[in-house]
Parts: structure tokens; C-alpha cells; sequence
């Protein structure tokens, strides 16, 4: 009865996410899973969910002929080879943010995505939020006319071990990657031009590894609009993570996602619960949402809703982040592979 | 590998509502679901879940040899002969508020249940409620100190039918009795007295049906606080559910539940959305988890979170209320057993 | 230059307010102040002020051949003596909340400035509130459709002294007297029925002096809407006055004025200061207001924006709730004469 | 009776906040106003308010033997030349902001109250808001540990006319100096470095005048902190101005100021009144207390609260941010004078 077969590459935290959503659509069967570190405990997870095939090799998935489709949730650094080869065997992609660490790495497997035919979806989640959402739902509408300003606070409840730091690509990368297709995705136009500073406030484990753990990046926008993101490594009050677009006719704001609405009243003052702290949490709806558009793409040829380009945009800006940071200036978009360049030689 | 085998009596949206819920726990097997209406929508409905019996006869599930526990979700005038024979067949009962319109009824099953020993629980579903159980927790836990007065919102955002309200039992003991769960659940002590105002301000269909549409109902409580419950059978901006309660240390209140935090601001004013609009959609997360706690109990021997005692004196003081609205004075529920006798006679 | 002079009697709290805000129109002059307890703060208080004449004998003020209008703002008892000497006099009269505690010697003061011919504005100051005026203002224009329920919320932030509570009349008259003004003010109809519960739980001293100190009042309007008000005599948290209003097409509500808008996050949760906590902070604006537009009637013959009638009304809702609570049965507005009669007799 | 003897220079708007402010002090005499359009109306305003002196040359409350203060509340262009004369002839000084357009003059005219001995006040009024000085007072008390990220959203109800924008010395030191003045003093550290991006997204007048009307500011502080500042000329639902800073221990977040707490559910939505405007109408009670507290400082000798650096240090970012949009470049405070004198030079 099922439509669509699909492998899943990676079996950690958000690999196990995905599974467990594919696994509530009657049209979808998850075929198998490969984990490198695949043992008793994911044994038992995978029989209690019905799934026959636990593997240590993707190519097991890649390979198998009756699979349609592979979520990559494995680590940064075997995406763009995973995706090569999948789009190869000719099976569709879900792959997580970032594609790679490198700018011309995820261009040349979006081309081979494109060249094989294949689908490719990048996971940013945070686009099928119930609350950004309704902010694009907005600018798309013209509720607030022309966008002005785009407003972005992102900030981790804590920061992560120095062990991921040091392979995380650095903040730009590894985490306000999200909030750069998120500035795309609300202000519906291209960014063009990057300043970005840096500061390590949080921890000097950052220091060490050449990173920083609190930013500020400006943005400009082909269509004149400016933006400006706000990130940090520990906001101690939990996930803290809004969005702003102000525009000629107004502005929308969304706020963050707490656990209940109880404000309680004392002589000390006036007091709720802190925000939801941890992304899972926070984003469970939208990686449902998620895996329900990448099947929808699939099953009844529906738009993809995000695209390998939208995947190398954001890395784009990252990039150029990060050598805005270095620089101390603003760098142009169109200036940034040829700065890469310079960089890599330099 | 399943622990505990349900069935299921009633599969309208409320019977759907538990199947689901009950189907995602691995170790509980959906056995049976009956319905008087079963018939090729249902027949569909359940093999897409792997419910292997489907009949039109209740009796299937409660003479049924492997089933240990029965859903009642059919209508409010079933409840009592099917909660007796349920009783009597050994099975434990999770039942649909109220249990029945009659409060000697409603005390004839749950003796009964008691007689065979067997679990009862009623439906209590906003007990499970992530903004009511946090209330309850601040009065528990003593943020608030000793109760002083309980406020109670509760405004459904579309009328029922006149089919419905004719068999509904009035606005009391079909819509408010959650909140008279409610206040006894969050006030933590007993109602002793009642006195409801009520008005037909909605809809002349209510008279027609010597119902009202709009009451104002003020409690007493054993220790003392007092209560008030506000209900209207239509707010226009969707489903209301607040609660305050106030004591001598401070107040605890919950808002309504929202799609987003969306907030707009243009020349027109400041604009979000609407609450949520239908208590299923509002009440996803408590239908899943007082269902969860049924099983808990059943399987872990943990504690009954809703007794048949709660439905009981719910229903006692909806009766109140009604005889209060009618006599236009206050009635002390001890004195209601005669009161209602007299009214019977009388 | 001034075209209005005015003399205040009784200079505690409310009567400096008055003065000082009286002093601020060009057009006004405070040619005089009596107060029983004048002596050297009050003459040093008077002299910074520029007002000319401090007395013993407020006589001296309702006698003086150049003051057009008088604000009462003495004791409670005083009130009835000093309307009708004002009256005679021909003197307008601004007098404080309540009128006195007997609702036939208000009706006999109201009549004797009617009488008179003189302006007779009561000191219903929540009226002109930035927050309470929009909510009628809201009714007025029809926003929330047909009013179907008024909820009122109205707590001091610390009871008063066991000497005030003796004198005081009891919390319905002494300070649900500003809630029932309020709910005919934003229902924009009349109370025909009352009924109220009453406890003790704030402080036994109530009980001492035969009173209460929380309540919770039912009303019906003529308009067939139900109104509820909840009182105590203390929220530790501050001041906490709000209204909704709710009807056919929505609801308004206000909260409470705070003393900034800053919200602290941190690990500990999201906290911001407690509401205004006195209610001079937190009517300042408004007993401003109270007093031009009592000005505007004299000078510019504006409509006077409270009235005797208002604060009679206001006075026998007060009554009915005193009776209601001994009789623990609703009471009719059109037998509270009877019942007052009876109970002065019984 | 009176301590202290003030001239108001410019009887514009803001002179005559200060003059009424200024009025209210038992202890303060307004002695004088000079004003270049004095005539029958400023006249009659004085008159109204008991001014004896009125006049056009600001000359003549310089010269003043009694007079002990000035507020110079003239055309920015006239504040560098007035705060030498005043200081010469020894009087204290309050004076609007900016100081002036030129970095190198305002710091002559502090050299020359400083020199004088005179107490040189400048108008930086939102230090003395209730919200704003909340912020202050919590990082002031380490409530949100180190200041890791300061955040300001700073937005007009309306731009200017075109005649105002071509003398106004463009957005930076028009508008946002009030911003960089905030930063400073709720991150309680100077700003190092100052990035800015510039667009004309309002009115093409702006770029006619060679200004621009929506701008992002990053900013660096002494301390490691960093600061984003965004400026729009038009908010179309009023005035905005918000604060954020964000630390190591949680975060403090200020909003606007409404009219009223109203909030209005129907059908449409949740709907509530735009905050204030104008921001006399905003800042008022900042108005009043900035006045207040130079009263006090030149009464009773308390600490000036805003010095003339203050201003001066304000200019300096404004100077960098100018400079910063010029060169799309960081612009680091410690080579502004050389970068000026460049730019004066190229």
C-alpha cells in the first residue's frame, strides 16, 4: 500500500526524528537505516518501529533497488559524497543543513542532483514553523508592504563541547546558518552584501578553537532592504530564537514558544516559565512538517519547498560572514568567490 | 509484545481522538472498536490502523476474551448500562464525560465498577492540559498560598445543533461540567454550595429547548474560597478557556492556547491571530496524555488521575446550578439528594 | 482671569489631589479649604499654593459670597449635611464616592441639589481612566456587539485599618461601590438584580467588625446580560482592577498599568514589576480628568459626566449585595426598598 | 521664595515643555524667554504662565544679572555659540541635542563650560524614561550578568519635512544620537568601533539631500560587548523605541508605550491601539524628571546626570557612523579626528 520507500543515513538525534515522522505516514515505508555506530541499542530501536534493515553501510540504502528516497543525517562531512552517490543510484534526497563546510563542495553536489534528476531538499526546519511562517505568510501577503528591516535574534540555550566545536565549521556556519536562509526566506529577496563582527563572551573555548560564540552580522538585500542577526552560544533563559520584519505599511514580530501560559502573580513580582529550551522541542511541528513536504514533492509532485540552492545561499553567506569577520569589512556576495580564493591561497 | 488489549465502544470523533492516541503506545493493542454506524467509512478507518475487529455490537468488545480495558465513547445515554455490563465482564473502563444525566445513575455505576473492582476513569481531558495542570501545580505547590477565589473562563466558539442541545442535558451538565472539574481540580478542595445566573442571549433556540446559553455560576468551597465560572455557548473569536486563582500569596492565571505568536503592527492597529479555535485541536496534547495516565495505571499500577468520584461531584454540582437557576437561590450540596427528589415529585 | 472659584472642604489625601489638580486650569481659582484638623502642615501647605483662606468651618466656604462650586471631600458622614448646606447655598457640588451610607439620605441629597439647581458630579474617578474609558468606548461603538457579560476584578493591594473598617459601611459599600458605578458605566445598562457571596479569608478583623474581605457579586442587567465582580481586600502583588466585556461580537478586556514594561529572562524564568500598587498612582490621570470635565460642565456647560442618579444607583446596588449576603438569596432591584424597610424594622 | 532664577532660550515646542516642567518647581522662577519670533502669541503664552520677560534677543537672559540658568532650547546651529557666552557670563547650562554638528566645536563649547565653572547639562530625555532607566537599573544591579549584546530599535511615526532634512546633519546625528547615547548608558561602556549600513527605502527626499532614512549601526564596546542599533524615519504605526540587552546571566527587553491596555477580540482577530505617537507625548514624564534632576543638581549640588562628554561622545559615533556608510568600512572611535580631518581636507 505504500508509495514511497526510504532510507535513512545517520541514526542520531535528528536521523531518529525523521523516522519516527516518516513512520506516521501510512504512504511511506522506512526500508532501512544505516548508522556507523549500529549496535544492540539501535537494534532494538529499529524492531520497535518495524524497520528490517539496520546496517553500518550507506550503500546498503544507496544501493537498494527498491528505495526511493534517502534522508542524510549523518555528519557534515559525508554529505556531499553521500548526495553524489545517491543522486548516482538515482534516488531522491533529504539532506541536513549545512551540505558542507565549503561553498564550491555543495555546489558540485547540487549539480550532480541536478544532473541525475533527483530531488534535493536541504532541512531548514525552521521555515515550516508555525511562527515563521505566518511571518513569510505575511510579507508574502503585503501586510507590512515593502520590507524594510528583518530582524533576527538566534541564540543557543548552550553552548556545545569543544570536541564539536572545533569540526563545527565555526558559528557562522555551523549555527546562523539557519538565520541566513531564514533573512532569505522572510524578506523574499537575495542577500548581496555581508558585515559581520564577532566576539567571544561566552566562553574562551571558542577562542581556542579560532571561533567566536556571540555576533552581530548585517545584511543588505538585493531589493534595498537591510537586515541584522543577532547571535549568541548561551541565552541561560532557553531557545531564544525571533524574527522582526518591519516594512513600509508595518511590521510583524513573532516571539518565542513557551511550555504553558501561566503568569503568577506575587509580591516578588510577576512571573512565567522561561522559553522552551531545547530545539527539539521548540521545532517538533516543523521537522514533521518537513518530511510531510518532502513527501508531498514526492508523491504528488508538489514544489520542493526548500532546494539544494537554497542550501548553497545560506552557506554563501556564511561564508562571506566569516571572511567579513576577518576582513573587518563589508563583503559583497559577488566579491566572495574570489575572496574564497584569496583566502584559500593566502 | 503488547501489555494491554482495548477496546474501544463509540467511534465518533472523540473514539477516533483515543484510537489514535492509543495506537502510538507500543505496548497497547487496539483489539476491537464498535459502532453503531460501522459501515465501509469505518471499515477503511480501521484496517488503515490494523484494527482487526470492527462490529456494531458493543457487546463483542465487552464480552471479549482477551480485551482488558474498554473506551466508552459513545453517547451520554449509553454510559451507564455500558459501564455496569463493562463492570460486570471483569473489564477496566475509561468513560466520555458526563457519565450520565442523572446523578443516582451516575453513582449506580461507579458502585459498580467499585463492586468488580475494576479501574474507572472519567473524561476529564483538560485536567491534562499543559496551562490547567500548571495551575494546579502552583496551587500545590503553595506559589499562590491558601485559595481565596478560583476564576473560571469557559466560552465554546459555535453553538451545537438543536438536535444536540434538545438531548444534551442543558449547558450545565453538557458544557460547564468541565469547569466544575475544573474548580474542584484547581481550587483542591470541595464545592459545598452552587448559585448560577443564566441567560438566553446567543440563540432563542435555547429557550426553545428550556436551556440556557449564557450563565454566570458562583461556588463555595469546604475551605472556604469561592469560585465563579462564566460561560457562553458562542465567542466569536474562538474557544475561551482561562483560569485564574487567587490566594493570599498571589494569583496564578492561563491565557488561551494561539496558533502563533504573530504580531502585526500597522496603521490600523496591533493584530495577532485568533486562539485556537476547536478543542480538538486545542486539546491534542491532554486527550494523549489522559489516555497515556489510563495506561500507566493499568499496566504500572500508578495512581487513577481522574476517579469515578470526580465525574460524580461534577455532575452533582451541574445538577446544582440547574435547580440554583431554576429556584433563583443558592443550593448547599448537601442539601441537593432532596432537593432533587423533590423536584422529581414535584 | 479666572471664571471659576472653588472651595474645597475636607484637605486629607483625595482633597489635596483635588486642589493640586484644580490649581493647574488658569481659568479656576482655589479661593479656599476647610478641614477639621487645619493647623500649621496645613497652612504651610495651603501658602505654597497661593490659596488665600484655611478653616476650621467649612461654613466659611459654603457661605462665601465668591465660590461658585465646592468639592466635598470629607468624611462620609459629612457628605448628605454638606449637600444639602451647599445646595441651599447655592453652591455646585463635587462630592467623593459614596454619598452616604444609607441609600434614602442620598436620594434626599440628590433631590435637595436638584432642588437647588445646582451640579452635583459623584467621585466616580475610575470612569475617566485611559483604560476603563476605552472599554466603554469600545461598548459604545459597537465593537463587541450586544453585551452579554461583564467581568470585573477588583482587589486593593492591603486591607484597611480595623478602625477604617468599622466606619466604612462594609466592603460593598465601601469599596465595590466603584465596581458597581463600573458595571452600569461600561454595560451601558441598568442592575436589576444582585446576588453576592462573601468570606472572610483575608483577616479575621473583618469578621470582628461583622464584615467580609473577599466577595464574589452576580448581577443581571436590564438588558438581559449577567455581570460578575470579584473583590478582596488584598492582592499582594498590587493594585489589580481589570474589566472584559464580552458580547455578541467579541470582548474587550484591560489589564492592569504597570510601572514600566521591562521583562528580565533569566535561568530562573521571565519576570517583570508588579502593577502599580497604589491607587493614587494609579487613577492620577484620572482624577485630573474627573475634575476638568466637572470644570468644562461649569464653565462651558458640557454634560456633567456623573451624577447624582449614578452614584444613588451605584449605592443601592451596594445595598442589595449587603442583603443579598445575609439572606443568601438573589435580591431584586425593585424590592430592595421592602427589604431595607423590613430590615430596618426586623 | 524661589532658589533658583531660569532663562528659557527658543520658545519652540520643546522650550516650552521645559518652561511648563519648570513651572512646577516651587523653587524655581522663570525669569525669562527669548525667542526670535516673539510676538502677540508668545506673549500671551507667557503671560498665561506669569513670565515677566519676554524678548527676541537671547543676549539679554545671558546678560541677566538675576538669572542663575539657561535652557537653550534654539536651533541647533546657535547651541555652540550660546553655551560660551552663558558659560562666560557664568551661568548653567542645559542644553538640547546634538550640541552641534561638528565634533571639534561641541568639544570648544564643553572646554568653555568647563573652563567657566558653569554645570553643563545636555537633553538626552530618554535616560529619564521609566522604561529605559529600568533597563539601566538592571545591569546597573547585574541582574543579566555581562552585557554581551545591546539591541535598540529606534523608529519614527513620520520623517521630517525636506526643509528640516537639509539641515538636520543627516539621520546619524539628527535622529539616532539619542541611540548612542542609550547604548552607552545601558551597556555602561563606551563604544570602540561603529559599522553602518545606510538605504533610502522611505522617501526619495532623503537621497535628495544626500541623507538616508532606514539604517543598521553595529557597534563595539570597550568591553567586548556588541551593539546593533536600527533607525527607520517611518513607523507607520507610531512611534517605536525599544531596548534589549542581552547578557551572560538572561536578558532585559523594554516595549512601547501604549494609550491604553484594551484588547479586542472578534472575529477579525485580537486587535489592540497603536502605542503613542508623538514622542512629546511619549517622553513626558522623562521630560519632566531630567529637568527635575538639573534643578536638584544646581539646588542641592547632586550629580549632573547628563554631561556635556555625554554629548560629546554621542556626536563621536554619530561622526563614525557618517563616516562608516561613507567608506563601507569599520570605522574604530580612537582615528575619527584623523579620519575627519581627512574628509574635511579630501
Amino acid at each position: 500500500m505504500s508509495n514511497l520507500k526510504i532510507g535513512i543515513i545517520g541514526a542520531g538525534r535528528i536521523g531518529k526524528i525523521h523516522a519516527d515522522n516518516l513512520l506516521r505516514h501510512p504512504e511511506v515505508e522506512v526500508v532501512g537505516v544505516s548508522d556507523l555506530f549500529a549496535g544492540p541499542e539501535l537494534e532494538a530501536w529499529a524492531a520497535a518501529r518495524g524497520i528490517g534493515l539496520l546496517t553500518k553501510d550507506a550503500n546498503e540504502l544507496i544501493q537498494h533497488p527498491e528505495i526511493d528516497a534517502l534522508f542524510i543525517c549523518s555528519s557534515t562531512d559525508t554529505h556531499v559524497p553521500l548526495i553524489k552517490q545517491a543522486a548516482k543510484a538515482g534516488k531522491h534526497i533529504f539532506c541536513e543543513k549545512p551540505v558542507s563546510l565549503s561553498v564550491a563542495e555543495t555546489a558540485e553536489a547540487i549539480e550532480a542532483a541536478a544532473q541525475a534528476g533527483v530531488k534535493l531538499q536541504i532541512g531548514f526546519n525552521r521555515r515550516f514553523d508555525h511562527n515563521f511562517k505566518r511571518v513569510r505568510e505575511h510579507v508574502e501577503a503585503g501586510t507590512i508592504g515593502d520590507v524594510h528591516i528583518v530582524k533576527i535574534t538566534s541564540r543557543d540555550p548552550n553552548p556545545p563541547s569543544k570536541d564539536y566545536i572545533q569540526v563545527s565549521g565555526g558559528l557562522f556556519i555551523d549555527m546562523a546558518i539557519h538565520d541566513f536562509d531564514m533573512a532569505r526566506f522572510v524578506a523574499g529577496s537575495e542577500v548581496t552584501e555581508v558585515f559581520a563582527q564577532g566576539s567571544v563572551l561566552v566562553d574562551p573555548a571558542f577562542a581556542a578553537c579560532g571561533d567566536i560564540d556571540t555576533a552581530i552580522v548585517t545584511l543588505k538585500f538585493a531589493n534595498g532592504a537591510l537586515g541584522v542577526i543577532d547571535n549568541s552560544r548561551q541565552a541561560v533563559y532557553g531557545y531564544d530564537q525571533r524574527v522582526e520584519v518591519f516594512g513600509s505599511r508595518g511590521s510583524v514580530a513573532i516571539a518565542n514558544d513557551y511550555p504553558n501560559s501561566a503568569v503568577v502573580s506575587t509580591a516578588a513580582g510577576i512571573v512565567s516559565d522561561k522559553p522552551l529550551h531545547f530545539f527539539l522541542e521548540r521545532y517538533m511541528g516543523a521537522y514533521a512538517d518537513e518530511s510531510r513536504q518532502f513527501i508531498d514533492c514526492l508523491v504528488r509532485g508538489t514544489a520542493l519547498p526548500v532546494t539544494g540552492e537554497d542550501g548553497l545561499q545560506a552557506e554563501r553567506i556564511a561564508a562571506a560572514a566569516k571572511l567579513s569577520c576577518k576582513l573587518n569589512r563589508s563583503v559583497k556576495l559577488e566579491e566572495l568567490d574570489e575572496l574564497l580564493l584569496q583566502s584559500a591561497q593566502g
